[in-house]
């Protein structure tokens, strides 16, 4: 045994058969999904211009890349998401497209994360967007795919739960309580960062780094320890900037409803989810037991294509990746055996027969069957052992009497049935 | 209309949707004859170590790579080819595999080439191998693949040929002519480019670089110009090892034959191919007119995994790109069309009909049928240019009369026939 020189880059994976075949059934999921909705699949490049995520993002994404200078002195890096690739190639092209514009994509993305146990460098994300609708629908219509995708992969309302939220309504609940406008996006991030932390931490947080004062700072954080839309409705349901933002919001649930996807959805102020560019509704899809981290997010982002020098269109979508998605269908055993099956494997008795077996074999895949014959001379016994690891579900014994008659043999693997089958109808 | 900052980089694609369908359209012809030849997908990760390609091709190739060092410092490039993973991958996995292995791929590649029309940057390939078989069954198998894989497009016989060689028996025939084994490797990287140079200009680079002797030369090109297996046949059929490889070559056209494939193949001693890793029959597939550059290259490499520390594993592959293919495909306009389409647009005349509509969606939805609806408020008559635009078979409306009936109307937009529907059969 000689010596093995080379390894894969850590946090990058191979995909033997077994393992495409498990990311297969969760892409077909998706695009299955994607066009029962009407959406129409895209892609762009792995490689884009590093400018392209530095506008969006800032500076500090540039530590998460995988970035270097190309051969023509060209600042690139592999995707670390696809948004910023769909503003692109939206910019150049939306203008002459029927709004709104459905489009999917499922492509693979890139981050130099730090080496942790099933943390990898490299997932596929399914990203569905809507371009250029405002309205609540397209809110609707995009989260109802999310869901959908998980139902398509035997995932229910048992098993995993949207978490919606209004940055609309948040904000204007927050200008109730009191916090002054310039405070909000500090007060977003430490909001969205609740869950994970104890409440005096929040509490100080609030005060130290976002500014509020403490008044303001316990009332916000009194009002997200309900979460619910009820103490939204009770306190501040009176103020016609919050009911303005609860109507929307009733109207997204009721259509939800209405799509038959109520049990899957629960309104809770503390998803405000990390990105800048989010503008309306956001949210995040977790299973129930919060065993994993989020399977999807997603929301409303207005302005994005504008921060990548586009037009201002108004644009609702979310992504899902396959790694979390996979832990959890392996979780609920949801992943599918993989076995590999073919239709026939042709037996040759004598070799005198590996012509008739070749024309039997092509006319056979002609027609759409999957066929296997051996490729070389081999005993009868190892013939059948071949057979039976190609999943072979029937198999034709070209025996030379059968053959002298104008027949072959053809068993059925499972029943061990057989039958002659003339050879005029197999070739 | 604001200013477009970004564009993608040089010598890659964005597929929009009537672009990504066709790439699909390859794709699926691709994976379908590949699975009628019981090969499974695999895949590896777009990112591998310098190394692999540097141990396998010299230093020269990384002139050609996007390669860069990670924030761990490792020299790491986007893959050139795919055949260092897969013998990366069947390094570590082919012991404990039954033989042989039969595998597939349709991994996108990346080169910097120099920027000239039509030369992309990427390009995705279908590679096909079977691994562990020496016979000549092996290579019968993979020309039929890629040529099915090309018949499955539309492309007959008239459209396209597979040259064929085989380096034992070149080397046998060099031997005989006179050639000095340890010339054999100049002597063929000219004979690679003896199409494309003048005579008398292979003539002296025979003799001057490869060391040639005069005679020596000449013979060479003199047997080339011919190219067929009749002049082999009739000067050096005589000779043992020359009759030997002449036995294999007859099996190979032979089996060809039988599969119903000879029309499409053709000897041409010319046909060494630039790598230097293959160890048997070669080919490469080109259009008859030769108008595009090769459409696919393989042949057999017994020795790639002990390039890349593996153990000895015969093997015998191919690829073949999408960019070649695709312009082949058009030039004899069989690029489908591209048309957006779906089963179902539902118009809402009544805003109060919305919720309604949503649950038929969702219901259709579940039945898997593409389904769409106007996420606003919108007239009638923008609605039905909606539904066009969606390519809808049929649109079902919710009229406000029929409807109090328990009804809809649908209506098939090809024929313009309309019926009306119960609502309970709908929904």
């Amino acid at each position: 045994m000689s010596k093995q020189t080379f390894a894969r880059l850590p946090g990058f994976r191979d995909f033997l058969p077994d393992q495409l075949a498990f990311r297969e059934h969760i892409f077909g999921a998706w695009r299955a999904v994607s066009a029962r909705y009407g959406f129409q699949e895209y892609d762009g490049p792995p490689l884009e211009p590093l400018d392209l995520y530095v506008e969006k993002s800032g500076e500090e994404i540039v530590g998460q890349l995988y970035h270097f200078q190309d051969k023509g002195d060209r600042d690139v890096t592999l995707r670390p998401e696809m948004t910023p690739s769909l503003a692109r190639i939206l910019g150049a092209h939306h203008r002459s497209m029927a709004k709104p514009i459905r489009w999917f994509s499922v492509p693979q993305l890139f981050r130099y994360e730090r080496q942790q146990r099933g943390r990898l460098r490299e997932h596929y994300q399914w990203n569905v967007d809507v371009i250029g609708e405002e309205g609540i629908g397209a809110d609707v219509e995009v989260v109802a795919v999310a869901l959908d995708g998980l139902r398509e992969l035997g995932l229910g309302h048992d098993d995993v739960l949207a978490r919606v939220s209004d940055r609309r309504l948040l904000t204007a609940v927050l200008l109730a309580i009191g916090v002054e406008e310039e405070k909000l996006p500090g007060a977003f991030s430490i909001i969205d960062k609740v869950e994970r932390a104890p409440a005096d931490h929040s509490l100080s947080r609030l005060q130290a780094e976002a500014g509020l004062d403490e008044a303001s700072a316990a009332s916000t954080l009194d009002l997200l320890s309900q979460g619910g839309l009820d103490g939204v409705k009770g306190r501040f349901g009176d103020r016609d900037e919050v009911a303005t933002e609860l109507e929307h919001i009733d109207e997204y649930f009721d259509s939800l409803e209405a799509l038959g996807l109520g049990a899957f959805v629960e309104f809770d102020l503390r998803i405000v989810r990390g990105l800048d560019y989010y503008t309306g509704i956001v949210f995040e899809i977790f299973d129930r037991e919060r065993k994993f981290r989020a399977v999807s997010g997603g929301g409303r982002y207005d302005r994005l294509l504008e921060l990548v020098g586009g037009d201002p269109v108004p644009a609702v979508g979310f992504g899902m990746g396959d790694v979390v998605l996979g832990e959890l269908l392996r979780d609920r055993e949801l992943a599918p055996a993989h076995a590999p099956q073919i239709d026939y494997f042709i037996v040759i008795i004598g070799e005198e027969h590996r012509a008739l077996a070749l024309t039997i074999a092509h006319s056979q895949r002609d027609r759409g069957a999957a066929v296997q014959y051996p490729l070389r001379e081999q005993s009868v016994r190892k013939q059948f052992v071949a057979a039976g690891n190609a999943g072979a579900r029937k198999v034709i014994v070209l025996g030379p009497d059968e053959v002298a008659r104008g027949h072959a043999v053809v068993r059925d693997m499972a029943s061990g049935e057989e039958r002659e089958a003339p050879l005029d109808e197999l070739r």
